[in-house]
């Protein structure tokens, strides 16, 4: 195994760049340790014989020119969540220079390469809108309405950092010229390193349901309403949260997940009787219809429980993603190198959406994840041990080099 | 019956002072219209030949002089909290002055009446601070360190409002003076009205435990950490909150109460496993013993659902306060007199503390309940019915003239 030298040398020099004061690391999409993040990438790329190139939305994308056919593109981002981790999304893009650094060095494969650092992958200004934007989803008509949460706007953010709004439109690529879309990520969760596998080949990336649910009763003295004359909405809100966990647990779908994150009393005073709970809550999937079966059985139980409990409810879909499966082939190819280095690996699906996930829903897409320590993500103690990074760059490696001529890529 | 025209009069007087801009009434403690309310009410006790003064901590007593033995006293509050009714205490001390007048009228009963406007009924600066200060059970010595959710002392109110708080512990009156005391009140609750009773006579006052509880389990990404391998500390919360819940309704006192009213959730974010969840509740009841079994109970349940969901469980009991049983003769002197007046009376615990929760744990104390509609309270809408009132006025008065010759008074 390469010892991916390199790769780590590029890695941390990378996490020199926008480390939060108080830990861990900041650069928000479009600001100014991201544009440097971007622009460093970029010059890391020219040094190593690569045309870099930002396109019209600010996506950085180092390219090694090959014949007339399909390009393999690696992707993921560099922007971070604020006091976010090293890995998150670099780990994509450094792994991915590597691996085209490589092929390059040995004369290249005939299809070009490419790797691109997507814009704004953590959503500061909208879910995705850097990936969004090369597969023309971005919807440009309203592009100069959205926000951060700080309240800056996208456009203005676009402007600072160097590109006309109004050429955004001009970042769409024709998904035909992209045989492979291939994204290194770390897990994000605990499934490998509780297995002891240092790869996992991921099935798909999980589709969802955002449910908000308001249960109605009334306010009442705690200490003067008789248990039996209450309308209590809290009652109504745990017994339809233990039943809710219930419907998750007994799903066939084994990939099923259910949270309940956002749970609001009104008016949250110890001698009142809640009269009001809103609550958020996703149901996620690979399977769109184990998702679609999910969400209108909670809205039933909703209902059920709020009639039992005295409490009006109104239950509205916020949000919905459908699953986007990986590509069959490419996974092949993937588990095929995974077993060829020795290593094991598992398939396993991305309950975290990803580029991949934008990606592909037009072009054949596959992601390999390496194991995150305890889990954990988005904070600064964010880790992945070294020695699985190395193995993962060698599979991208040995995959890509095998894609150069598979037959059903044009 | 006596249509207490003079009564309502006084009460609508009343009313005129410390109108809330945005509906409601707003007389906090010691502020200009508590204080004017308290200055008006001593007039018009005076206006009526009563004597009329202030006692160290403010509190307002109007007294009918009498022979020397034990005072019949009535007792309430002339404070609201912010954007409250006009009836919650008022009602109380208007009414004692009402008996009180007629009483004086017709040339006394013999032994003294008094009627009190105790200071900050509703706790702004402390739990019945004016009804402790004449029962001599106010913490004289930390007594600057009692502030309001403003951050102002009670030190500087009393001095503002012209009582010196070193002179605080001269309100303190010896209760063996005190022969009986009389609370007429609202209900706050929904009882009396659903049950068609004009008059309810107060059982108890409750005690009360209040819990302070934590779960801990762990901040997971939603789509990520598969069910099985969650320690959601709202999952937790929900089972607890459902079996708490439970746990009330099948225990043997029909009086008792339990609330989850505040719960908290960190980090409350939609794509996240609760990691921590904070809830307070408490346990109501008029008898101690149910109170204590039900707290313990309580704390188990939380130790028991906190293991099966792999959170570890931090309970603490941040408030006790015991049960402060009504007189059995008061209680049976009220009972005759309302019966005297051909109209339903009914027993009921008093959920909620009242002054009487103060004075009854020195003198022999009842309370009399008169319907509140809709059983609202501390609220703009607060009302009861002026039929209900002036019968209650009656019995009162029926049942002072009563006590006047009952041999168990010194």
């Amino acid at each position: 195994m390469n010892e991916a030298a390199e790769l780590r040398a590029d890695f941390d020099r990378l996490a020199e760049i926008g480390r939060h004061p108080d830990g861990g690391w900041a650069r928000p999409a479009f600001g100014a340790a991201d544009c440097a993040a971007h622009d460093w990438f970029l010059d890391r790329a020219r040094g190593a014989g690569l045309s870099a190139r930002y396109d019209a939305f600010g996506n950085a994308i180092a390219r090694l020119e090959g014949d007339g056919r399909q390009a393999i593109v690696f992707g993921s981002h560099l922007d971070t969540v604020v006091q976010g981790g090293a890995f998150d999304g670099a780990l994509g893009v450094m792994a991915g220079l590597e691996v085209v650094r490589r092929i390059a060095a040995s004369g290249g494969i005939g299809r070009p390469l490419e790797v691109v650092a997507f814009r704004d992958e953590e959503g500061r200004f909208g879910p995705f809108v850097g990936s969004r934007a090369m597969m023309g989803r971005l919807p440009l008509d309203t592009l100069d309405k959205l926000r951060a949460a700080d309240g800056s706007l996208l456009v203005d953010a676009l402007r600072a950092a160097g590109f006309a709004p109004e050429a955004a439109g001009e970042a769409a690529r024709d998904p035909a010229q992209i045989g492979a879309y291939l994204e290194l990520h770390i897990e994000q969760g605990p499934v490998l390193e509780r297995a002891g596998v240092p790869l996992g080949i991921v099935s798909a990336i999980a589709g969802q349901e955002r449910l908000a649910i308001r249960f109605t009763g009334q306010t009442d003295h705690a200490g003067t309403t008789p248990m039996a004359m209450r309308r209590d909405a809290f009652a109504a809100t745990a017994r339809f949260a233990d039943r809710f966990r219930d419907l998750i647990l007994a799903d066939a779908s084994e990939t099923l997940r259910g949270t309940i994150g956002i749970v609001n009393l009104m008016p949250n005073q110890g001698n009142v009787v809640p009269g009001e709970v809103r609550l958020g809550l996703e149901i996620r999937d690979i399977e769109a219809a184990a998702v679609e079966r999910t969400a209108r059985a909670t809205e039933a139980l909703a209902a059920d429980v709020g009639q039992a409990f005295g409490c009006t409810v109104k239950t509205r879909s916020v949000f919905r993603d459908a699953p986007v499966v990986m590509d069959d082939r490419l996974r092949a190819v993937l588990a095929h190198c995974a077993d060829g280095s020795g290593a094991r690996s598992m398939v396993l699906p991305s309950g975290a959406n990803h580029d991949a996930g934008v990606i592909g829903r037009l072009v054949p897409s596959a992601m390999l994840f390496v194991p995150s320590q305890g889990g954990r993500s988005h904070c600064p103690e964010e880790h992945t041990d070294w020695p699985h990074i190395a193995l993962a760059a060698d599979v991208l490696e040995a995959a890509v080099r095998r894609l150069g001529t598979a037959p059903w890529m044009t």
